[in-house]
């Protein structure tokens, strides 16, 4: 029985915690999940997608202190003040603890910020944004030679993303939500070391062990649907603590594997982007089409503004809207 | 194009409905069902199970309109005032309508209430008495000798079912959580015609056929679970039109039948119920151990009050509950 004065309490493991036993605990929490879905092994070279956000700073800490070789990964997405605030945090903790963190600036290195992305493509922000971070962060760990990509995703975020497949039954995406995805044809190993800890969690951690981050979500994510998930969990979780945690980690062991088999089947033959070489089923990679699409766009600005023709994508899911109501009905 | 004045707007159709399109909308919407899973052949013998609430009176009354013999089949649960005033709602209308309401009393015909079983048998109210009611269910529609037994189970109903089911990945309920339950070994065959309608669609017909229904939720089921599942849906529908019936049918159509191998391969062999003769696969049934006990726990009251055991099944719960906290640690 630990006589420290208890930081935090957490519902679901019913414990209060002092700040050593906490900060012991999220290291535990860390490993347990590394070790428990084959993660990373003792030495990798991990390369961290950091945000400058509670949950990536929290995991580089985390993987540092293990003992792994973990460099940071920053990608400047321009949104506004937003970004250069975001970016700040994630310099000033790579420089307080001398580690290397590379960075990208997406409207200096490809002539579009995320907003003009949107726009361009016609996607919601945060498509156009996740499509950017997952190119731009699968090529800087293949260029540098990391054995593996880490990014801060924690339960709440794990929860939320299956609720919202869930509710959907999108088959394909349960059967691809997993806490790692091996290395294959060019992707590199891609692992989740943080779906053990609840974003309260990381935040206490970030606090308690003195790093600074920056604190306001995305103004882009503002009323997206998965904020709107988190929120309807949050409500669970207050009647039922551990209801995420039983959510997510039940998926895993009970439901995943019945949605694999037909992701493993339809999985296209990949061929490297004839533009950029990254490994795509589709000729020009998703992310070279958005690229040509807004820096078009961004040309065409102050000359006349033509009829954007609807991108055949967007067909595709104005058909499947209206086919959902229709059977509605 | 009806030019009849609106009296409802439904936002996952997209549409205002007049009184006469919003009754054949919840018509057609109830054959449709019918139809697709194949719940009932024209002519049949049909046993309603009625509450006196909206769904369950909305259900008899269209299922009468639609053509089929249907019965009503009213369970005094004895919860109170609560039970007296559902029972008068049930029999003013089948007098109205001239309709044919069976009823049976559990204190009067079994020797205990819902209350008192829950307290004795150490489960949650609503668990005593949803297993009261399917083994009544089951027993009237046998003995009557009707084709099926309908429930007046709604779309909110069977979506906040899906999500306790998805929550926790019950595979052996998802497995089992269908609109029709075939007939077999002694059991009826179970069908939910209103899985189409919201429960504020059910509570709209009812108000424009003139059918008075009791308006109160049961007083054992506040603070349940399933409330709070509504709740959580419900805030979900009113960002996305629509959410809770693509839940639904979207697990019917592309996740239900990834459970239901499992549930076929485990069915135990059911022999008739050493006491009543209903159909059970543990020598005596549920219902009849759930009456011994509850009965014994009424015999004992005013003499001295016994320590009574834990329950087998209250010892698996609890083990179960331990494992799960162990495991999120």
């Amino acid at each position: 029985m630990c006589r420290g004065a208890a930081v935090i309490d957490i519902r679901r493991h019913n414990a209060n915690f002092c700040r050593e036993h906490f900060l012991r605990l999220c290291r535990d929490q860390v490993s347990k999940a590394i070790r428990r879905f084959g993660m990373l092994q003792p030495g990798e070279r991990v390369l961290v997608a950091v945000s400058g956000g509670k949950d990536s700073l929290a995991l580089w800490d985390i993987l540092v202190g293990l003992g792994y070789a973990a460099d940071g990964f920053y990608l400047g997405l321009g949104i506004g003040d937003y970004s250069d605030e975001s970016a700040g945090y994630a310099h000033r903790y790579a420089e307080s603890r001398s580690l290397t963190l590379h960075t990208v600036d997406l409207p200096a290195a490809h002539g579009f910020d995320v907003p003009g992305g949107a726009r361009a493509a016609k996607r919601a922000p945060c498509s156009a944004c996740g499509l950017s971070k997952r190119h731009l962060f699968d090529e800087a760990a293949r260029r540098g030679g990391y054995d593996a990509l880490a990014t801060g995703h924690n339960l709440d975020d794990e929860a939320a993303v299956l609720m919202g497949n869930t509710l959907r039954w999108q088959t394909e995406y349960l059967g691809r939500q997993l806490p790692v995805l091996e290395a294959r044809d060019g992707f590199p190993r891609k692992v989740k070391p943080l779906v053990r800890l609840s974003e309260r969690e990381t935040a206490a951690y970030c606090i308690l062990r003195g790093i600074d981050y920056v604190v306001e979500e995305c103004p882009m994510a503002v009323g997206n649907k998965h904020l709107a998930y988190k929120a309807a969990l949050n409500d669970i979780e207050v009647q039922s603590p551990g209801a995420k945690h039983d959510f997510y980690f039940g998926f895993l062991e009970r439901a995943s594997e019945r949605f694999r088999a037909e992701v493993e089947r339809d999985r296209g033959n990949l061929a490297p982007c004839e533009r950029c070489g990254s490994p795509t089923d589709a000729g020009v990679c998703a992310f070279c089409r958005l690229t040509e699409r807004a820096t078009a766009e961004a040309e065409r600005k102050g000359a006349i503004q033509l009829e954007v023709r609807k991108t055949p994508s967007e067909a595709v899911a104005r058909a499947t809207r209206e086919r959902s109501k229709k059977e509605r009905a």
